[in-house]
């Protein structure tokens, strides 16, 4: 199975590559530059060994676009109190939220928001520009996957019609560790897509109960825009949100949220909140 | 007044600068590199000809982040049935939405999309990193001003609760035609904000009905999200827009749209649908 990511390297950043036991890191300064450049995917690099969870950084460092699809899982649209829609729901994140696989939450100061909430989400990697996608280049255009956790500040998400700004926190959103090749992972059969809190499992979802599926969100949204190499689409969270249980529960400073994909690995990530202006 | 812009040259693109009636090319490929590289702003560069309105591009081509305020004039906000909103509605466009001055607006297949709509907007161009903003600081971050038409599609703005669809149609949404920097343009006494389709006025605003004025918006998404140079904000559209008219009315194959902002200028942009996929 092939995998890259980016790492923290020598005060800068790399692209690497996994395959089996070898790793290499490439002449690219994340994965965005890989997709950008492909020719640089199958470049030898150098021999390496893997990067330490702390040096994981987001796979893609600034995507054009991070398009997110909200109440995609029936059971989470049904514990929020939503119908099953007939189109997605989009809305969009900026890269400015993302960290890394094992990089601290920021909770932003308690009086800002104590309503900050998990959603594990299997996230699709574009690999090539779409617009107007049939069924095929929309399933072409999917280079991978990676895992994210679109932490949500609740009271922010609510206070407007909009979402965005419950969305977009800084540095309130893991992603990683890794891109997995779409051509290694299948998704017949369905992927785990689970969080825990500290050690209590709270999200235990398959992305077979996906209602808007990866192939018809790409051919959704290209409809009416272009998707290029190194946009991110997160496909939506299952149930187990925190608002949505009794009694609502949110993070905490010093908890430990962990995002988890069959295949593509293990986002864990300290909540630390900012205490100071 | 010095103004900045981007313009096509030879088969690539250039920021200018135009300081009275002497026009400058600059060592940039746009506003936004302009924005990251402070000295360029500064740099002699190669005196030109002032590019004619089909050349002009938007002036920040890629910018990392467009962050749009809804229901930002009174009269809006009341023309749709909202209320006015006690925080910011905050949304986002993606630069592929993006055309210049003069360039065409691409009206989507009439089967796709035949409420395509018009939203007049004043746009900030951030020009400093920023988070946590005081007023000060807010006000320091905004290095200039540009006009923008939010062009929406209001069958898809409205399909599900979330507006993000509606308002990223490929090369719909105008901008420019030019940056004028913030020292030299007050919001005092109010900008006019207009549009006109064909001969006729449909919007005829005045910043001076904004609720969330520049600085409080830099202040109040800065408490969430960091800005960076090349950012855009859109401030929201007055009263006129086409769905709340009675008859509703909408933009249709060769329409000319324009947007004029005292100040800054103009953009007048065809309607052209397309018939093919």
């Amino acid at each position: 199975m092939t995998k890259f990511g980016t790492a923290a390297v020598a005060g800068s950043t790399r692209a690497f590559r996994v395959e089996g036991e070898a790793v290499a890191l490439l002449p690219a300064a994340d994965v965005g530059e890989l997709l950008r450049s492909p020719a640089l995917r199958d470049a030898r690099g150098e021999p390496a060994a893997a990067p330490a969870p702390q040096e994981l950084r987001p796979p893609v460092l600034k995507p054009g676009k991070v398009v997110c699809v909200g109440l995609n899982y029936r059971d989470h649209a049904r514990e929020v109190g939503k119908s099953v829609p007939a189109y997605p729901t989009l809305f969009a994140k900026y890269p400015s939220a993302f960290v890394g696989a094992s990089e601290p939450i920021r909770l932003p100061r308690a009086d800002v928001s104590d309503r900050v909430d998990w959603e594990a989400e299997l996230v699709l990697v574009i690999g090539t520009t779409v617009f107007e996608a049939d069924a095929e280049q929309a399933a072409a255009a999917i280079f991978g996957y990676t895992a994210m956790n679109d932490v949500s500040m609740r009271d922010w998400q609510r206070r407007t019609e909009e979402w965005l700004q419950g969305k977009n926190f800084e540095r309130s959103t893991p992603i990683g560790p890794v891109v997995v090749t779409a051509d290694e992972l299948s998704l017949d059969g369905g992927l785990d897509v689970d969080s825990w809190v500290g050690d209590r499992r709270v999200q235990s979802g398959s992305t077979d109960d996906l209602i808007f599926r990866p192939v018809e969100i790409v051919q959704y949204i290209t409809q009416f825009m272009s998707l290029e190499p190194g946009d991110l689409i997160a496909t939506g969270t299952p149930a187990g949100v925190g608002v949505s249980r009794t009694p609502a529960e949110f993070l905490e400073e010093g908890d430990i949220l962990t995002t988890r994909i069959t295949g593509i690995g293990e986002l864990r990530n300290r909540c630390v909140r900012e205490v100071s202006r």
